[in-house]
Parts: structure tokens; C-alpha cells; sequence
């Protein structure tokens, strides 16, 4: 921990630089190697490429037809032919080399035949229809300058000018040694206390994106003996290596003594949130990074201080991604203190702008990564942003997919993801993003235009209605119409054998129970608190009610995980985890489109989805629905404006 | 050639609907297989993925510290501090299982130690640094729908969730048969009459791009017995089949001819320009397309007809390239009756706009694909531009490349390539663009603004002066300067050992003797004019006045290949060939740039080179330069509106 104080908080650009320069100064260079011409593409031309060959080689007839000497034919008008005898001419397919003495090609439809000879109309001109040698390249002409990746159109060049071969830019091997005592290969069923290790295919495949060449090491246990024998063998087999620490906060501290030991250490700590523990160093004049070990900081410490080391020993200059300016869809704030990279997703305002929401996780949430469409790059002085304003974005998909994706915000159930999957079988260009805030949560989003639908499911106490209500009292204005979803049936996940013996809600009050509970806003925490009310038990009657879960699954999970006994939610989920279900209550799911939504092609083929036979037959699978018209509008509020 | 006239001219969206559905309707379809998640990169899921274990899969301290029941803590202030005995709590680290009876962790900074126990001055909140199981997953939940191309971060994801392998959609094989008799593999100097065989890596390179795997097979003569043994063999291995016609016209017809024979023909003739005789068919359900033979029709093929059933075939939806919208540089036309796809340049002009200029070359020519910076898609309906008009551009480079790139349209000389290569040596974010239009057509390209600079040699023959007279007479405006750059020699080139015994230019007068000159507006052509006027040769006296060749080198390559005798150039031409060289006049080459060019950095840049070491080194090894101080602005004309 006391080393922390230690660290510095060097702007990103300056260590880049500082970095950069140190690592010149140590005399980093890149390797370079033969290869095949027809194997380049991708590749960098490591020096100039010259034609060894013309291109045509051979003065050549462009068409089939007569080679001949065109001052022969001068003087031939439709009036005025030319006769040509046999013997002055030489009849020659495309391809052919131009016959000596000759200097024109008469197309062969412009020769009329007979007479022993051909009749011509029309003079020809000196060198027509020949390819001159030389015409595409001489041999001799640079092809290639240095430095240059190889695109396909390049390939066809070199080979044409005779270039078989060329030195290229070798490809950078770059280590990755993971380290941690808790880390265990991600393979197999993990013990309590074991955390797959999946960064090193993570940062493969960054790599191999970049064009270098990965090498996994195997995992190191926290000794620093060990971390630096395996970073002295990595730095002797290797270009770059990356030293990844474990999840634990601090431990790149080990990271940077071990660079020190065998090396130098450049920089230690970057203001960049999530990132900072990053370690800039080498060992003789290989560049070694300590990367921090939560998913999402070393994605981020790759993409920005991994990849322009990557670069250089390329040869390649970083391309400027593609950035949009975007109107932040909510307000957000951020550290005085670091340049934040905050994951977001995109959407259309109401004004036809892209709209951006921050998805709120840690850095250790892997997913929030493949749900991004953007990442919004907050500079070091900004505080953040008020809802409405503007702010750069880095895509992470492309921008024209933000149109074709329906934007989900709603109650949690795994009917969502399968009515995704079902649309995306029948449109590849279709994609759903979709997030699990509670009903109300998909109330409030649909409000602030942050989503086009969202599922609901909140019962009304006065009269046991569903939804309804709801709408009316928190979307005054209107614009929005209820879609009828499916009925399913809430009850309580217990262990398989059902080993506390719970029959009803009032069991829930027995002593030792340890209950998981869902997030505020959530239909299901909507259910529960009803249910108890009726029942008379209170919530301080049991342990665990302030302990919020985002999913049904995720409650499932510390059920099946014994770390609670016991949590309210769908029988679909209580099956995939195995576990016992006492139904209590059928309840209403439905999904509360935007009208202006329901306008657009890609919700109506999501709405259509769920009243065709592939998902009913999913729904059916997943069990506890039950269905009349899934897809018809329930009722529908004009916009009151 | 009759077939010709049976070629359709279907319009390019409407082939290709057509053909989707012919496909569609014979049963085409991908097939999947099975994969390591960790190699997944770049694969598309061919099926939903769900998790298969929960991450975290146990409940996980966040921190080190002590972990213990949160209600003990409870009324813990500055003021009233709780005292907890060793025996109440347990110590754990960062990833530890949260031990059972625990809901809480404190920081272990937070802990005050003394008295056999631990102090708090803070009350914790249940599940305070405890990362839940399923923070991130839960076992069941989708991680991704099908038909997603895998990113990264998805496939820490799936390790995350438990998944190591999963279903993806096989790449599809995709076989490539050259065909004609004229064609031999691209290796070797090929004789004349032999065309090097390339288009098969450049399509090799495309397909391996998009997802495919190329397979390449022997060339196969014009012979349709052969041509249909080799198809039904490729159709056996591949997923779809590429039957690549010669360069010669109407060579598609055989391959027309072989896919009827052994399935069936969609469509035969596209109406785009270049590419237009390419043809759409099936064995089977297997799609073969018939690819034109010149390079650059071939790649068009491949991009506009060919992507897309690779697309189809990889469950993967064409993502929208970079398009941008251009002002054109200079008029163009185009035909009605195609789609056209130009290969275009780009600069900015005065105003700060895209300006595009076409490079005028055939579809054999596949370097002006090589220096391309897009493709103007020109609509079939469209009779072309006028200068100033808007136009769509479809990027081909980087856009932000355009801004750092140097554009040189001037007269002929290796020398700018070596500039270019050792300003990239210096500066991989630097490019050179540079074409080749004669000393007069750089004077002509600056005034209309298509480049920065451009190299002259004029000479002045009224007083024997260089350049300076030209650009006061074509330039009246000013705007630009006359930089230094060499003195070198001209003279005539000719077989080694002199064969025709040559000395000075009244010898070109001489019978039999075949010249290759360069095109009107190129200063080595104003030179030999001049020449010829003084000692009073007629450019009738000799053949070869009108045959035009657009380089130094090209010219050499004529006369080393025998196809001409004598050719005028300069001596590190002849020296390049291993020619003779009759020196005949010293001029000056110098550059012509733009003073608002001069401003930029990139091309500032390019005029220092012209002083460095590296750059003199090179002129010296190419011989026959002689240098004062290059780079040196020698007149400077201020701009006058």
C-alpha cells in the first residue's frame, strides 16, 4: 500500500512522450525480414522497393487483330480504302508480342477480308493498340517508398514488377507474462478464491489486431524470484513484454520493482482513470509494461500506451480512429485529476443528434466493454459534463450501426436477449442493446429519451393492476404505447431440495434466512414489497434485504452459489441454476415502446419478433410464460405536448 | 467476340439482388464450426453464446482488510468508535472468497489496530467491497447474440463466463483459377508473349482481408475441357469460385461458357466501368463468379460483387466504408450507360475542401490503384462533373492522411522518389504523392491548384536560360517559388556498345534508326525540339517522333528492350538499363512550389530533405547530377490578385 504514494500522475501525452524518448535513447529499433511478396499484405516495407522488371516487359498487341506499320495504312477513308496484301501484315492475338517492324494493331472487326489480303477503312495511328513496354511501371521505378503498409493493389504491383520478395518490417513479438496467486488458467470450473486468467487473450488479440505477434507465458505466482525469471526470459525471446498484475490493488508494485530489478523504470503512474498504476519501463532497449491487472484498465493501458510502443516497432503511424461529437445524454462527472475513458453507449436525440450514456461500471466489469459503442475521452481538467452538452467520443463500433440497433433499458428478463438473438438470425444488420435498470428505471429512461423500449412489470396495490397506472402517473405527457409481452410467474429461488423448507413469503422471517434481494426500481423488489406488506412481515425481519442484485440471474446465482438462501424472481432463471421455485404471484410483462420508436424499421422487426414461432418456441424452452399476443399494443398515449 | 453482344448491362445493385436471391433460392449457405474462444478473434458467433459460470463466481473481497457483519459496525463515528475483538472478524486480501457469516469488507487503511482488536471509527454497509458473484456475468445470461464478429474484450467475456470454445461460422474457402495461355506464375523474368500472373495474390490478399481463405490453383490454359475440370474440382474444395479470365477481351466468355456447362449463369455483365464483363453464377448451390482479367477491373469485381457473398457467407453485414464528400479538381466525364468507379487523388484546396483529382489510366494499370487516394463513385446516370462540382469519394486511405501528404505533379525524375523515401525515413506520418506530367503540366497543375510543387527543366530559348521566363509567362499571378534542386545531363540513350554508332543528334537522322520520345509539354521533349531546330533535323526525318513515353525510365526500357533505338533522357536513366549515353546538354531541374505550400509542414519538410546528407548520397549514387545548394529558394514570386 505506502508505495502507492509513490506513484506520480504524469499526464498521458507527456508520458507518452517521456516514454517514447527513453526508449530512443536506449537504442530502439525494429527487426526487419524477408518475405514473400504475395504473403505481404499487412505488412510494412521495411526499405524502397524497385521494379526489376518492366511491366509490360514486351511491347504487347492490346487486341486481336493485324500488327502492322501504320504509316502503311495513312490515307485509308471510308472513300478512300487501303488494301493491305497478305504479306504486309501479321494476324496477332491480345497478349502477343508486337511482331519486329511492326508499330500499330488494327482490331480485327476493322478488317475486311478478301482478295488475298485485308481492306482497311480507317488509317490507323503509330502505336495503337499496343502496350508500350513500360506502361505500368519501368523497371527501375520505386514502387514502394519505406515504411509503407502493404495493401493488396501493392502486392499486384511489386509482382509486376518482378519483385518477388521484399524486406519488411518483422513482425514485434510481444510477451505477456500474467502474475497473481489468485490467478488460475481460464479453463475448466474455477475454485472459490481462483480467478480465471482471460486478459492474455484479450490483449492477443489487441495485439494481432496491431500486427504483432503474441506469446503467452505461463502465470507467475506473486514472488518477486519468480516474476523476474520469467521477465528475463520473456525480454531475451521477445520484442516488448507486458507484465500483468493481478486484480489486487497495489500489486503492480511488485510489477515495477521486479522492471526495476532487471531494468529501468521511465514512468510509474499515468493520469488516466481507469489505468493509472500503469509502469512505462525496459530492460537493455526492450520496452517493458506493467499493466494493471482489472480487465477494463488493461484494455485501456494497451490501447493507449501499449499500442504507439507497438507502432514504433512497426514502423507504422497510429491512423486517427474515428471520433464523433456527441450531446451527453445525461450529466456525468469526472476527476479534476485524471483523463478519464468512460464507456458509453450511443443513441439519436429527438433532434436527430447522437446521444451518449456512461455505462456505470468498474473497471473490472469486462462486459461493459462489449456493450460500449464508444468510449467518451474526458480530459484531465474537465470536471465532466451537464446533460445536453457536447463531448468527444472514440468509436468503438461503427457510427452507422447506431441507427440499425434497438436501445433497451428495462426490467431484466432473459426473453430480451433471446428476442435479440431471434431478430439478429433474421437480420444481420440488426442489433438490440440492452441494459437491466428495473421497471422504473425503464420509465425514467424512456422519459428522458435515453431508450426507444423497455420492460415493465409494476403492480398497482389499490387494484392489482399491472403497468397501467404506472404510465399514466410517470409519463404525463404520453408518446409511449404499452406492447403486451408475456404473463410469467414470480416466486422464491431456493436450493435444490429446498433444504430450509420455505413454503410461503412468511417464511422468509424464519431466523438464519439470508436473503438476495433486487435493485430499488426493480418490479420484482415492486412484488416483494407488496407481498410482504399483505403478509405483515417486515424487512427487517430477515437478513439481506438491502442486498441488491441486477438480474434475476445474478439472484439465481448466490442461491445456486450458497451465498443466500433464498430470492425472489422467474422460474426461468431458478431453472437454469437448478434450483427450487415456489411460485407465489403471475404477473404482467410487458414493454413500453416510444411512439416515435415505434415509427422507426428496426423496432417494428423486434416488435414483430415476439409474435413469431422462433421465439415462442424460445419462451417455451426457457418455461414459467405463459402467452396470448405478444407484440399487440396494449394501449397507446398520444404525445401531449 | 460475337459473344459480346449477349452481355447484359444489368444495373450494379440489381446484379447483385439478383444474384443474392439466385443463391438464396439454390440453397447457399455458411457452414460453422467449432473454435477456441482464445483464437477467436475476428470469427463471427454462429450461435448465441451464454455464460456457464457466474464472474465472480463466489462472493470476492475488493479489498485487503478485515472482513466481518456489517451490523456489527453499526453507529461507528469519529466519536464513537466500535471496538471489535480479533475473534469477531476475519483478515483477507483482494480476490479472497468472502468467508461465510461475512456480508462486508473494510479497507485494512481503515482499521485502527491495539488492544487485541480493531477499532472503527466507520460504520460499514453490507456488501461494501465485496465484488457479488456475477458482478460482471451470471451463469446463463447471453454474452453474445449470434452472427457478432468477436471483438476483444467479448473474448474475455466468454473466458469470464466459462465459455473456451464456441460455434463460429467457418471462413469460407475461396478458390482462385487464373486461366489463359498467355498468363505464367510470377516468378522468373517472364519471356516475351508471357504475362506474370499476379491478379490470384492481389485477390488472395482482398479475400484474406474480409474473413476468407484463398485458395490459389495452377493457371489453366484456354481450353474449355480444362477450364471445367479445374471448376468442378475448385467447387468440390471451396465455398465459392473465383475463374479469373486473361487480360484479352471476350477471354469471359469461356468462363461464361465453363460455369454453364458444369451449372448455371445469373448474370453476364455488370454495368459498371472498369469490370463490366464480369459474370454471376452457380454450381450447385456454390457461387462462381467470373472475374475480368485486367487487375484493376478485377478488383473492382472483387470489391463490388465478390465482398458481398463473402459477406453472405460469413453471416456479416457489409459495414458502410469511408465515404467523404469532394470537390472535383477538374472536369470529368463519364459514360450513361455504367456505374463508374475512378481512381481518384486528393488534395485540399484553396478553401479548405477535399479537392479530387482522376487518375487517368487504364484498367491495366494496376499502380494507379497503388497511388489512389479514392474512388469517385460516379452514378450510371451521370455524364461526369464539371471543375468545382460535388462528388462522393469513397475513401481508399486514411482522409487524415491527405493533409500530410506532399503532392508533387510535375516533370519526371527518380530523384523525387528518393526525396520521398528519405522524407519517410525521417517521418513515418509523411507521405509523397507524386505523378508524373512534364515540366509543363506542373506549371499547369499549380495554377489550378491540384499540387504543391511539381519539378520543371524549360528551357528558355531565346537566351539559354532555365525555367524562370516559363514561369513568368504562365504564372502571371505569382504565388509560387523556384527552388534549387540539381543540374544533371541529357543525351541520348542507346543500345550498349553504341550498335548504331551514334554521337550527336544529326545522327537520329540517320535511316532505319527507331526514336522513342516523351509526351508534349515534358521539358526532355522541349529540349530535343530544340535541339533538332539547331542543327536542323525534321522530326520527319526520323521514325519515332510521335511515339509518346511518359518517364525517363520508360523510355530507357524501350531502347533496352530493342523496341526503339534511341531515346533522349537523363544518365541515371541509361545507367538504370545498362545503356549507352551520348551526353548532350546540362539543365536545370529545379521545383516549382506554391507559396502557400511552402507554409505547410509537410512540405517544408520535403524541400530539407533536398540539402540532407542522405538525399546527396543518393543523388550521387544515381549519377550524372552535379548540386549546388538544393533546397535554396532561387526567385520567389509574391502572389498578385
Amino acid at each position: 500500500m505506502s508505495n502507492y504514494e509513490y506513484l506520480s500522475n504524469t499526464q498521458l501525452n507527456e508520458a507518452l512522450r517521456l516514454y517514447l524518448t527513453f526508449l530512443a535513447e536506449r537504442g530502439l529499433t525494429h527487426r526487419t525480414e524477408q518475405i514473400e511478396t504475395a504473403e505481404s499484405f499487412g505488412r510494412v516495407s521495411a526499405r524502397a522497393v524497385y521494379a526489376r522488371v518492366s511491366s509490360p516487359h514486351y511491347a504487347a498487341c492490346a487486341m486481336d487483330g493485324i500488327a502492322l506499320t501504320a504509316s502503311r495504312t495513312y490515307g485509308a477513308t471510308e472513300t478512300t480504302p487501303v488494301f493491305l496484301p497478305e504479306s504486309t501484315f501479321l494476324r496477332v492475338d491480345t497478349g502477343d508480342p508486337l511482331p519486329q517492324g511492326c508499330d500499330a494493331v488494327v482490331m480485327i472487326e476493322d478488317c475486311v477480308e478478301g482478295n488475298g489480303g485485308i481492306t482497311l477503312f480507317t488509317a490507323a495511328a503509330p502505336w495503337q493498340h499496343v502496350r508500350q513496354i513500360g506502361e505500368d511501371l519501368s523497371a527501375g521505378d520505386m514502387i514502394l517508398p519505406s515504411y509503407y503498409a502493404i495493401e493488396p493493389a501493392m502486392i499486384g504491383a511489386m509482382l509486376a514488377g518482378g519483385v518477388s520478395a521484399l524486406e519488411a518490417v518483422a513482425r514485434p513479438r510481444a510477451g505477456i507474462i500474467p502474475t497473481g496467486d489468485e490467478i488460475v488458467p481460464s479453463c475448466g470450473t474455477p475454485k472459490p478464491g481462483e480467478i480465471p486468467e482471460f486478459n492474455s487473450a484479450v490483449f492477443s488479440a489487441m495485439l494481432r489486431q496491431w500486427g504483432a505477434e503474441p506469446v503467452v507465458y505461463p502465470i507467475v505466482p506473486d514472488d518477486s524470484v519468480k516474476i523476474q525469471e520469467a521477465l528475463r526470459r520473456a525480454v531475451e525471446q521477445c520484442d516488448l513484454v507486458l507484465l500483468c498484475a493481478g486484480t489486487s490493488a497495489g500489486r503492480d508494485d511488485g510489477t515495477a520493482a521486479a522492471i526495476r530489478a532487471l531494468g529501468e523504470v521511465c514512468v510509474h503512474g499515468v493520469a488516466i482513470r481507469p489505468g493509472k498504476p500503469a509502469v512505462l519501463g525496459a530492460v537493455g532497449a526492450k520496452p517493458v509494461i506493467g499493466v494493471p491487472g482489472y480487465p477494463v484498465s488493461g484494455i485501456i493501458v494497451l490501447e493507449e500506451l501499449v499500442r504507439p510502443v507497438v507502432d514504433r516497432l512497426l514502423m507504422r503511424e497510429r491512423e486517427a480512429g474515428e471520433s464523433v461529437c456527441v450531446r451527453m445524454g445525461r450529466k456525468m462527472t469526472s476527476s479534476l485529476k485524471y483523463r478519464e475513458f468512460v464507456r458509453a453507449s450511443l443513441g439519436y436525440n429527438e433532434d436527430g443528434e447522437l446521444s451518449a450514456v456512461p455505462l456505470g461500471a468498474g473497471a473490472g466489469v469486462i462486459t461493459s466493454f462489449t456493450k460500449a459503442d464508444c468510449l467518451l475521452d474526458v480530459p484531465q481538467n474537465c470536471e465532466g459534463y451537464e446533460a445536453g452538452e457536447r463531448a468527444v467520443a472514440r468509436m468503438l463500433k461503427p457510427v452507422d450501426r447506431v441507427a440499425r440497433t434497438v436501445r433497451i433499458l428495462g426490467s431484466h428478463d432473459p426473453l430480451i436477449d433471446e428476442a435479440a438473438d431471434e431478430l439478429r438470425r433474421q437480420d444481420i444488420r440488426a442489433y438490440v442493446s440492452s441494459s437491466h435498470v428495473g421497471s422504473m428505471g425503464a420509465l425514467l429512461a424512456l422519459a428522458r429519451g435515453e431508450s426507444q423500449l423497455g420492460g415493465i412489470h409494476l403492480l398497482d396495490e389499490t387494484d392489482g393492476s399491472y403497468n397501467v397506472s404506472y404510465v399514466e402517473r410517470y409519463l404525463p405527457n404520453g408518446g409511449v404505447a404499452l406492447v403486451e409481452c408475456v404473463k410469467r410467474t414470480q416466486g422464491l429461488m431456493v436450493a435444490a431440495g429446498n433444504p430450509l423448507g420455505i413454503a410461503k413469503i412468511t417464511d422468509l422471517a424464519k431466523q438464519s434466512l439470508r436473503y438476495a434481494n433486487r435493485q430499488k426500481g426493480a418490479g420484482t423488489r415492486v412484488l416483494l414489497d407488496y407481498l410482504l406488506k399483505q403478509s405483515g412481515v417486515s424487512p427487517r425481519d430477515f437478513v439481506g434485504y438491502e442486498r441488491e442484485e441486477q438480474t434475476h440471474t445474478a439472484v439465481a446465482a448466490q442461491v445456486a452459489a450458497g451465498s443466500a438462501d433464498c430470492g425472489m424472481g422467474i422460474l426461468s432463471a431458478a431453472r437454469m441454476y437448478g434450483l427450487d421455485f415456489i411460485p407465489l404471484w403471475e404477473e404482467s410483462y410487458d414493454l413500453l415502446v416510444s411512439l416515435a420508436a415505434m415509427e422507426t424499421p428496426q423496432v417494428r422487426a423486434f416488435l414483430r419478433v415476439l409474435s413469431g414461432d422462433g421465439f415462442l418456441r424460445r419462451l417455451d424452452a426457457l418455461g414459467g410464460y405463459s402467452y396470448d399476443k405478444p407484440g399487440r399494443v396494449k394501449k397507446l398515449w398520444p404525445r401531449r405536448d
